[in-house]
């Protein structure tokens, strides 16, 4: 009887190891069964594949309601969400949506949820299929599900990263995690002094990264756009490093990640230095950035470097180099992704 | 601004229209998206359709763990959510699980329910093919979604029920309420008295029916052994009115259910009777009871009655009948679906 608790485990490395270690143990009974240890999950046909994936969202843990509209956390667990089938380079159709709701919400604010649900759905022509409301003693909790497609042959897995394949991302980082402590801190300032107004002026893109996230369908269509087919893909949400990491464990390859080609907006740097935070060490290890991280072949060079909003950032190296950060001092650091959250209080 | 709290609305029988209220307002943009409004969602393909669907438990609302052991809780999550797609003749195939846990709970509780999960599994060939845990501040939260097939021509929706069709229900009723009710008295004696050991000889048969509900394979199975194609079909969950709303109002009919018929357990029968409760209302209004109700054409009824455990309790009449019991000493009482649980505290 393993009696260790379970946040221990989720805030350490071990967590990975330990469900794997759950789901050896259960048999495959069905051929269209894929590898399933993805961003989605894989139901293999024909001449596509069905992408599927859950995520579930709790309060308190990926989300404070007294600060976080309930429009932008409808949009955002969407986005969020069906980014893990765009991560497979599938395109998103269909949605499910089941909310636990306590007795502290109105109907109103269900209905502002799902109003920011219904944008998100407009803007990425998502289908919702099932919707249903449980009584909750618990606050708010959200699962959504994304069920969406790839053409067999374009599937992009985390296993298929080859030595010396280029390592790309999209967007920039740590701008999502800038929002959130500034969203926090105004949230203490608040807590002191009830009549201050939050002064949030200039600071509008690092919000919207944090409550906005936006999907990243136009990093799909482009590499489509371009016929470049990755050789190892996965989604960006607990910092570059995890999903580094991801890559590197399923393809049995290391990696260099050079500090001075990481994408960090220069407000997002500006900022982070104003709190005395390093601005690598967010980029590499803070969360929600709803990005794209994906290895090509070198030979896609020239074609990579035509699409806006993607950094060529290292490359892939043989499994026994590790994975590393090269940084701007040209020292060589080992990467880490202790998953670290500002919510952590657990009963 | 609907102030109205949720756990009002939820307790009501407004909820279904209040979420096709929100539902409607939501675009379909794809070809492939069904009719959504029933027990699992569709999306069309060519001669097979895919059948998903989600179900969310929460601690204190679906479950007590006080009781409830952790294994029978993973079993039971499973057995519930796939009867979804066997509610619309079709065949679970996968499976995925997510759960939150706060930190009272260790690795070995996680792995228990897992265990129980991992058993349902082995005996109706499901696939895992996601799993994940997070931290939770708020005890436990499953999310299961289960995924299926049928064939488009074998597929059964709730909506078509005919004039003088026959209204079928699989297995009993009335008995996984009867095991909660007590296991909660139980629970009651122990508070009062903690040296006390519970005392459930004899009662097997009702603890069983709501610790460890099967899934209903076997009807599905001997339908089409049959060559039995029902005309409505749906989960019986939140007790057998509920269920025979949804198909009266899908397919726009009445019913009439004869009391004498209702297929109650002996056990069930005199346990409930001994608590001083009408047996039923349980079998109407109870919840948990995991079976299928359908509707089949009277020339069927000669090969439904060669099938085991299915009880032909009514028939279909026209929608300005309205949906009516015909009690033992022959009134007519409208049936109402107020679910209700023992389980009713939110904050």
């Amino acid at each position: 009887m393993d009696e260790t608790k379970v946040g221990e485990m989720l805030s350490s490395q071990g967590k990975f190891d330990w469900l794997q270690s759950i789901r050896k143990e259960f048999k495959k009974y069905h051929k269209s069964t894929d590898k399933e240890e993805d961003d989605a999950a894989t139901i293999l046909q024909d001449k596509r594949h069905t992408l599927i994936s859950t995520k579930l969202f709790l309060d308190a843990i990926h989300f404070d309601l007294t600060y976080f509209p309930l429009k932008h956390l409808g949009y955002k667990i969407v986005s969020i969400t069906i980014s893990d089938i765009l991560a497979m380079n599938g395109i998103p159709t269909h949605l499910m949506i089941h909310l636990g709701v306590s007795n502290r919400f109105s109907l109103a604010a269900v209905e502002e949820i799902m109003f920011g649900v219904k944008y998100c759905c407009q803007q990425y022509k998502l289908d919702l299929i099932q919707l249903d409301v449980e009584p909750s003693c618990q606050g708010l909790v959200a699962s959504v599900t994304a069920y969406g497609e790839v053409e067999a042959s374009k599937k992009v897995l985390r296993d298929g990263a080859k030595e010396n394949d280029l390592i790309c991302v999209s967007g920039d980082l740590a701008a999502a995690y800038a929002g959130l402590l500034l969203l926090e801190r105004e949230k203490k300032v608040f807590q002191v002094n009830p009549q201050s107004q939050p002064d949030f002026a200039g600071y509008d893109y690092l919000l919207e990264r944090q409550l906005k996230p936006e999907p990243r369908f136009n990093i799909i269509k482009s590499l489509k756009e371009s016929d470049i087919q990755p050789s190892a893909m996965t989604h960006v949400t607990h910092g570059l490093a995890a999903a580094a990491i991801h890559i590197c464990r399923a393809s049995q390859v290391g990696c260099r990640i050079f500090e001075e080609k990481l994408p960090i907006d220069i407000l997002t740097f500006q900022t982070l230095k104003e709190l005395n935070i390093v601005p690598t060490t967010i980029a590499l290890n803070g969360g929600d950035d709803n990005e794209i991280l994906f290895t090509i072949s070198q030979s896609d060079y020239e074609k990579i470097s035509g699409i806006k909003e993607i950094s060529v950032i290292g490359y892939i190296k043989d499994k026994n180099s590790g994975c590393n950060l090269i940084t701007n001092d040209e020292k060589q650091i080992p990467l880490t992704a202790q998953e670290f959250s500002p919510f952590s209080t657990t009963d």
